[in-house]
Parts: structure tokens; C-alpha cells; sequence
């Protein structure tokens, strides 16, 4: 039982880890780059954000880089885009929009939680949990010389910043790490999902 | 007055950051982003240099997010840029250079000084010194989708590594250490605004 | 004798800088870029890759970054494009490729070779190797704003994992570190050059 919580973290980040290389594997396809190049996006999508976030916690090699399970979540990620591509482009995009954001939720509260297993301050810990969280998604932009989504579109990374912010909350008033972290996970997935419904947006600055 | 020294890098680290915290958020505001992204452009500007230094030398997690004063510095820049976005539009281009030039003056020698004190060798103090300044430059100029002006534009870089060489050659004939960046600072501030007002560039490779 | 291991590794490390040195800074020459931005380009695209692998194993400051060797084979490549520019336009595709291609079949062998010294498990070891040999380019078309060409075409990136599997393979058969640096090498080099010579590519993912 004292393993349990340790599971919970892994599990969690598994997940993102697939979901979000599925997502960036069918966005590399769409570009039109090759097998392998769809490879290094779905790579860079599912593990950049954590790689970043090790790097600044000084964990090195990365967690991502010393187990095997993270390559074969990404190497199942990217079978799925290259076998089922025709399948994953024809994904309603509400459906793509809710797994994109669970990818999110679970990611944030997976970098919260470890940044502050970290004994890292509070304030580091939430932008750890947020790195996590869009990190990926920026590298992959900037490879696709895209500019990055995370820059210009609706709430984003404030609800990755929001699901940290929870988790850090939830462990400061004493809840188990898996109970905020499930707590920082929904609270993330919905503000992303409300937003999109509701169309919110952050106001620009420019008058 | 021990620790007198220390406070000086840490006092011109501060104020390097709010100065590229206004004007990386002024930039990301004038590229049409919400609040948000102008606040990811505006940190990535101030403290992006700063901390790949901090990667290189192994001094994790990097000191802009170990203590609450950077997040402090670049919030006040943030809200300086939002509240008065069009007060900082109307600064004329002189201030601007003028103030962009102290700021790459500052953090160039904060950066030198911060890797002599790694005790690594004087050329890479130099180097590092010269990323402090300009990485975090190089990185807003990536996210906004432009070629780094450091690449393409005039005596910028070498500003940032001429204030370097005088802190290293300065410590080396026994400076103190506030007296060392001070000489730097200057160096790279009239070298750069020098550079500005007469033209000069260096010249191409390309016949 | 007992050092000519570790003398295998650096002569072939210092090779491959010296060749991405150059060909960084001819393609940062052709971009129009100043002396300056030559420098850049030319530094990033030589130790860019090797940075990388020695930030994500945890070995700060990276070897480019202790040692003057690197500073003074990116400085001899700078010079080299700068003086022999014209010279260096002149040299046929056919030349740059099979140079291009032996300085990735160097970097991938030193990566893995690297990589398996601080005892990672070998999957890791082959993806350090390959990232020794592309991430450099991967930086140098980021800085230049084109889409990394390792992304879009074809057997590169591959040639560079070919190499670093078989050093990891040969030495798990027992081949010495150098007689299995040097198989890894020339299996990378034979795979990039057949894959051009004959128009090889990965297939799309897109139908």
C-alpha cells in the first residue's frame, strides 16, 4: 500500500504521455512529415513538457529518458497515428478538444506533484505543474514553426496553472497526493472545457 | 558588509529582469497576444538567458525560480506593460535602446560574475556572460515566430561579450567584484548605444 | 595506453565539430548573416547536440563548454567559412553530403559511446546518440526559421540511430570502444549515403 501513491503519479503520467502522443504523431502527419519525423513530434508533444520540468528540478536523466514504459507509451502513441491516421483524422474535434485536455489535467498535477516531492516552493511548483502541462505542446509548435498555440489561444495554460495551483492547495490543507491530484486533474480538464463551449477568451493588450 | 557583493549582483539580476520583463511583454503585446502570452513572452524574455546559464553550470533548480523576486520582478513588469500599454508604446525608440542596453549591460556582467564564482574557466565565463544577456532575447524572437535579432542585427551580442571580458579581466587584476560589473556594464551599455548612433555593423559573410 | 579509449572518443568528437562548425556556419553565411551570426550559427550546430546530451545525462558544465579544444574547432570552422567562403560555395553537393554524413556518423557513435560510460540502459544510449548527431541541425534551422530538415527528408535522423545501435550492440558482443565506435560510424555514414544516393525516403504518414 505505501507504493500506492508513487503508482498513481506514473499511471497518470503514463496516460498524458500516450494521449498527448497521439495528438502530436496526427499533427506531424498532417503536416505531411514522414514516419520518422512523426516519430520526433509525437516524442517531443508527449515528453518535452516533463523532459523541461527534470531539467529545472535537476532529476537527471529524466524521468522520461530512464524507464522504458515512456518510449513504449510513445511508440504505441505513434502506431496508433501511423495504422489508424485515416481513424484518428476522423475524431470528432469535441472529442479531440476533452482527450487534449485530459492529457492537460494529468500532466499539470503529475508536475505539481513532483516538483513538490522536490521540497520546491510553492510558487515554482505550480509553474512546474504548468511547464508540464504545455511544454510539450509549445516544442512541437515551435518544430512545426507554428506560432505557439499556448501564446494566442483562449485558456489554455491558465487551466494547466489552475490544476497545479489546486494540487498545491489540496496538499497544503492535507489531502492524500492521489485526492489532489484528482481534484487539480478535473478542475483543469473543466475550465479547459468550459472555456472552449463558452468561447472565453483572455482579453488581448493591444487597445 | 560581508555580503555586500552579493547584493550587488542580485540588485542588477533584478533590475535586468524587470527591464526585458516590460520589454519582452511590450513586444508580445505589440504581436497581438492576450494577457497571458504576453506574460509567457515577457518571463521567457527576463529570465530565459538566465536560466540556461544556471543548466550549463548545474546550479538547480536555476535561481530565477528558487526565490519569489524574479516571479515578483516580472509580474511588476507584466502589469506595467498591460496598465499602461500604450504609455510604454510612446516611449520614444532612444529610451527604448537606451534601456534595453542597460538591461543586456546588467545581465551580461551579473552572468560573468555568477560563473567566475562557479570557478569555471574564463572562456566560458565569458560565454556564459554573454548568454545571460542574449538567450533570453533569442528565445522571446523563437516564440514570436522571428529570426533572433542577435543573429541579423548589429553589435548586440558582442556588447553583451565585451561586458564579459571586462569582468573577467577585471577580476583577474583584482578588482573587486562590484567595481568589476560596474566597468563591464558600462562597457557594454556605450558600446552598444555607440553602435546604435554611429550605424555600425559587422560586415557580412556573403560577397 | 590505457588513456587511447577516451583519445578515440575526443578525436572524434573534436572531428565531427570541426565539420558541423563549418558547414553551420556556411549555411548561416548564405542566410546573410553577419560575422557574428555566423559565429552563432556555426557554434550551435556543432555543440548544439552534444549540450543537450550532456545536460540530459547530468554532466555540467557540457564537455563543449570545459574544454578549449571545442571553442577552438568551432573558431577554426568560423574562420574557415569566413575566409574561404566563396571557397567553401564552391564545394560540390556530393562533397558537403559525404562530410555532413561522416560528421553525424562520428557524433551518434560519441553520443551513444558517452552515453553507455555514465550507464544508462541502452535504449536511452541510442536515443542520446542520435540526438548528439541532429539536435545541433535541429537548432541551427530553429535559429534560421526553417522546419528542422530532419523532420521532412529523408534517412537522416535514422543514420544517426543505425550508428548509435550499433555501437550499443557491439559493445554488448564485447567489440573495444573504439573498434565499436568506428563500425557505428561507417554503418552511419554507408546508410545516409546509400539512402542519398539511391533517393531513399520514409513514406508519409498522409494517404
Amino acid at each position: 500500500m505505501r507504493l500506492q501513491p508513487v503508482r498513481v503519479l506514473t499511471v497518470a503520467d503514463l496516460a498524458a504521455t500516450l494521449l498527448f502522443a497521439v495528438e502530436g504523431g496526427a499533427l506531424g502527419a498532417a503536416a505531411g512529415l514522414d514516419l520518422f519525423g512523426v516519430l520526433v513530434v509525437s516524442s517531443t508533444t508527449a515528453v518535452g513538457g516533463g523532459i523541461v520540468r527534470d531539467l529545472l528540478l535537476g532529476d537527471v536523466p529524466p524521468a522520461a529518458l530512464r524507464s522504458v514504459a515512456y518510449p513504449a507509451a510513445i511508440g504505441l502513441g505513434w502506431l496508433v497515428v501511423v495504422v489508424l491516421y485515416s481513424g484518428v483524422r476522423a475524431i470528432p474535434a469535441p472529442v479531440l478538444v476533452t482527450l487534449d485536455a485530459a492529457g492537460l489535467g494529468l500532466f499539470c498535477v503529475v508536475g505539481a506533484t513532483k516538483a513538490l516531492d522536490f521540497k520546491v516552493n510553492p510558487i515554482l511548483a505550480i509553474l512546474l505543474g504548468t511547464i508540464t502541462g504545455v511544454g510539450g505542446g509549445v516544442m512541437r509548435d515551435l518544430l512545426l514553426r507554428e506560432v505557439p498555440a499556448v501564446l494566442r489561444t483562449d485558456i489554455y495554460a491558465v487551466a494547466a496553472g489552475l490544476g497545479a495551483v489546486v494540487v498545491v492547495l489540496g496538499r497544503r490543507v492535507g489531502l492524500p497526493r492521489a485526492a489532489a491530484m484528482a481534484a487539480g486533474a478535473v478542475a483543469c480538464l473543466t475550465l479547459r472545457l468550459v472555456s472552449v463551449a463558452f468561447g472565453w477568451h483572455l482579453p488581448q493588450v493591444t487597445a
